[in-house]
């Protein structure tokens, strides 16, 4: 796997005042539709609250949200308290996908979030997309990070102040405090949310429909880092590692690529033209975070371990470089939801550090559940990201389309004028060639990342056919 | 009718720094809700652009979203040329409601809107509630305001920059400028605008249902002021008139109250109440605004020429003092789209100078369509208001509840240690009264106004009696 990407030795490196009027210049730069004014406004004035921070979260290129990073998980020597305090208190037990919330609160990737939504931030985030911070400031935050009980549980948390989280398999891992109750108007939630009530949602299915009926928020206290124990652990990094490992990188340009596929060269494509643009503009150092989402996607999207080898082959057979690209998991679960979960996509990467994200074409999006469209225009993501209060900061870089070109032979940046010489392989159709055995044209994607898909859909094939009534 | 009201001589008054300074310490006050210093700090500080438009309007206590209050009435001396220009485009029908949008536009409620939302405002709209200004501020703008358009008057514009807009009765009325015609997915506007897809929502079955797949947005310029010659016109008081009459009443704070049913004593307690609380604050002259909604209701409401009659008679019966009210039309549509639609009718009243905003429970709230509960949670109206973007400068007032005290046989604010002793009459439970010849409980609503109401529903069922068949 892709061990190499965190190896490289440190070469620490601060852009010059002269690098960054580079930057400022680059506003005229095609490939930027952001407010890069404030962008360096903000990174020439760090407020007294980040040079705080600076000893603990060195990265320079981007503040995290609201100031300081957050970190809910309790210092070691405090952990035995809390485990005698939350064997006291009543309990709620996770989901898997609450799990992963749990995960992405205390590791500050919500920042300034300090625990699961009340009320308040529950309705600014559905209203509004945003959550004001004490200064009057506005963060981002598209989706409710929400932890659903049901009548028991309620009923059995009474008045108390705090509760204690416990794992799937039964473990307390967390302490809620202050916690507010609230009621789960799921239909409301789902509506503004996803800009649909159809049946069919897979976020929706697996983790709201038979959820309960109430909403518990308060202040997450996490007794120990989460893990899974599933072999990718390491590929976990909190925005705290990736902040420290791009300063030991000495990037100057933190460009995060977001995806749930496995790489195919035209995405590589894109990032590697990205950092050709970068290094134009004046960046001497830019550093590609390819994040893969690694929570909850839906049944017929490529498993995470599949995905994780099949990114480590792309880095191992060099079409992208293994010293600029750091590969790492990013913990939130999936929402398909298009406009709404491409910001919260784009203001995790804040908080870790990255200050250049990448958006596709109908980032997050899917078929709608019950009608024979997209279910959202797949425009609107990128237009969305664009516009969106809290992200004033980040640069937001459109996806050029990228097709398979028919006479080079390789994937290309579409060229409109010769339309008929080129193909597009959507998701789909690259899975029904690896299910089926056949080979997608050369150079659609390299041969070692390509060998394992087709090795996981053989091992699908052979688990049905043993599952198979004889 | 309350012509009386309009017809105070002016006594021009500007609140000194003294006063202003026991607006600051108001801060601490429960009657407020509002962040009171951003108030104070953009009208001690008034930009140049709102310096600039001084002549013209007005009022000081609030500045127009935007520094500047849009008037899209074109001046007299420009109409012919602008009808004959008009003549030669092609033609946009426009329904009712359609019409009631252009007339908000028209006279600047939605400042800064300049006209029908292109595709950037109504996606902000959707998922933001707010719109960026070109300086980076945030305006508040919680309701799409939109024209939908079919297949066939979209194939007639083509690529045309322009398009003549004629009235229900086929008169041109408008044109709309560089527009942009854009894709309409009402699944997607229903949703995010009502948090719910269920069949049987008012505005939905009324205006959005049977309207074309196709949104136009451009700039709007209107021929001439619109009139609707129902008898009602002279109290459709644009937000430069509102402004004007505030500044010639002298009033040094102006607080709002949008309705769309009859006032009854309980409501009358209310705003006597906040005028009172006013007075306590420091400030001279609080002015009332009597803001009833005309635009589309549901067809159970009460029928706004009703519903002005009863306001008169409140005001003649001396319930409100005339001295300190002004009783005007706010020409927008009603959505019933609960916490969404209040910052609408709040952001509206800032344009038209209002610097205080009463908030009841559940606005623009309704019963579910298909399921036998509230739409909305009752309090997230005035808790989503407190909360919006674009609205810092407003203060917001939440109501406090009044009921029909059975003791002092008068409404009077709810006491919860003796509930036993109050009576809540719902507006249903009123119109149930009015519709039986009943009468409510003495001092519910001065006899005037319930006059009103009964001499309405018997004229309906002298109505419905002539309608059914022998």
């Amino acid at each position: 796997m892709a061990t190499t990407n965190l190896l490289t030795p440190p070469h620490l490196h601060h852009p010059s005042p002269a690098a960054r009027l580079r930057v400022s210049a680059s506003l005229a730069h095609p490939l930027l539709v952001s407010r890069l004014r404030l962008a360096t406004a903000s990174r020439s004035r760090p407020s007294p609250r980040r040079r705080a921070m600076s000893a603990t979260v060195r990265s320079s290129l981007i503040d995290p949200d609201g100031g300081a990073l957050v970190d809910l998980v309790a210092p070691p020597d405090r952990r035995a308290a809390l485990r005698a305090e939350a064997e006291a208190l009543p309990r709620v037990r996770l989901s898997p996908i609450d799990l992963q919330w749990a995960h992405v609160l205390a590791e500050g990737w919500a920042s300034p979030l300090r625990g699961f939504m009340r009320e308040a931030e529950y309705l600014q985030s559905l209203h509004f997309n945003c959550i004001r911070l004490p200064d009057g400031g506005l963060v981002n935050m598209s989706l409710p990070i929400v932890l659903a009980i049901g009548d028991a549980e309620k009923e059995q948390i009474g008045d108390g102040p705090d509760v204690a989280l416990e794992g799937p398999d039964g473990d307390v891992i967390a302490v809620l405090r202050r916690v507010e109750i609230y009621p789960h108007n799921k239909e409301e939630r789902i509506a503004r949310t996803w800009g649909t009530t159809a049946p069919g949602l897979p976020y929706v299915d697996e983790a709201i429909a038979s959820a309960g009926n109430w909403l518990i928020g308060g202040d997450l206290e996490v007794l120990e880092p989460i893990k899974y124990n599933d072999g990718l652990d390491r590929y976990r990094l909190s925005p705290r590692q990736l902040r420290n490992e791009f300063d030991k990188r000495g990037a100057d340009a933190v460009f995060a690529f977001q995806l749930r596929n496995p790489v195919h060269n035209g995405h590589a494509l894109l990032m590697n033209d990205t950092r050709r643009r970068l290094l134009e503009m004046g960046y001497k150092n830019p550093i590609l975070l390819l994040h893969p989402l690694g929570g909850f996607t839906k049944a017929d999207d490529v498993p995470l371990p599949v995905r994780m080898e099949q990114h480590s082959k792309v880095l191992e057979d060099g079409v992208l470089d293994p010293e600029t690209t750091i590969v790492s998991i990013f913990p939130s679960p999936m929402h398909y939801a298009g406009p709404t979960e491409v910001q919260w996509h784009a203001k995790a990467r804040i908080n870790a550090g990255a200050n250049f994200y990448i958006v596709g074409r109908d980032p997050a999006g899917m078929g709608h559940p019950t009608e024979k469209r997209d279910l959202y225009n797949p425009d609107h993501g990128k237009k969305v990201l664009s516009m969106a209060p809290g992200l004033e900061k980040l640069n937001i870089l459109p996806f050029k389309v990228a097709a398979y070109d028919t006479v080079a032979k390789k994937m290309a940046f579409f060229d409109p004028s010769r339309s008929q010489d080129f193909l597009f392989i959507s998701g789909t159709k690259m899975r029904t060639f690896a299910k089926n055995g056949e080979n997608p044209p050369d150079g659609f994607m390299c041969p070692g990342g390509w060998k394992v898909l087709v090795d996981y859909y053989n091992s699908l094939q052979a688990e049905e056919a043993t599952l198979a009534p004889v």
